[in-house]
């Protein structure tokens, strides 16, 4: 069944205080080189059918409302996988 | 800068007490397509330099160590952005 990915990070002007602990993280292990961390979050919703532009728009629409907190929040992709990311690895 | 992608996902095998959650309220909102919801991580690491080889096999084992527990999670993907999400948007 095919599978969409919807993936949202947290806005650009917010502090991020998970991605600031985990850039934290690295720097105490010497990774210098990364400078910053942010840490969004990555769903796959399973759909029982064929992904047409009529799913694609609900999926856009549950995006924008549910899955993510526009206050806060930017949803930065929606991209289809024709099988989930557990099989294609 | 460039940025690095990487994305992590509970194991397939795993309850995914998250996800499920968000699944049953696209239920309630009457959004039956969707036959099922996993939630997993996103993570930017913003690069200070050129991004080669020995980066993403630096970022590929801070994946598999520090970004994700094994136990639990996978690493799905790792991509690499030329400008942040963001500023792609």
């Amino acid at each position: 069944m095919p599978t969409i990915v919807v993936e949202v990070m947290p806005k650009a002007e917010l502090l991020d205080p998970q991605g600031k602990a985990v850039a934290g993280a690295l720097g105490r292990l010497g990774k210098t080189r990364f400078t910053s961390v942010r840490l969004g979050k990555r769903f796959e919703l399973t759909v029982d059918g064929h992904v047409d532009d009529a799913v694609l728009a609900e999926v856009q629409e549950l995006a924008d409302t549910v899955l993510s907190n526009s206050v806060i929040e930017d949803v930065v992709g929606i991209h289809v996988l024709e099988a989930p990311a557990g099989e294609t690895h």
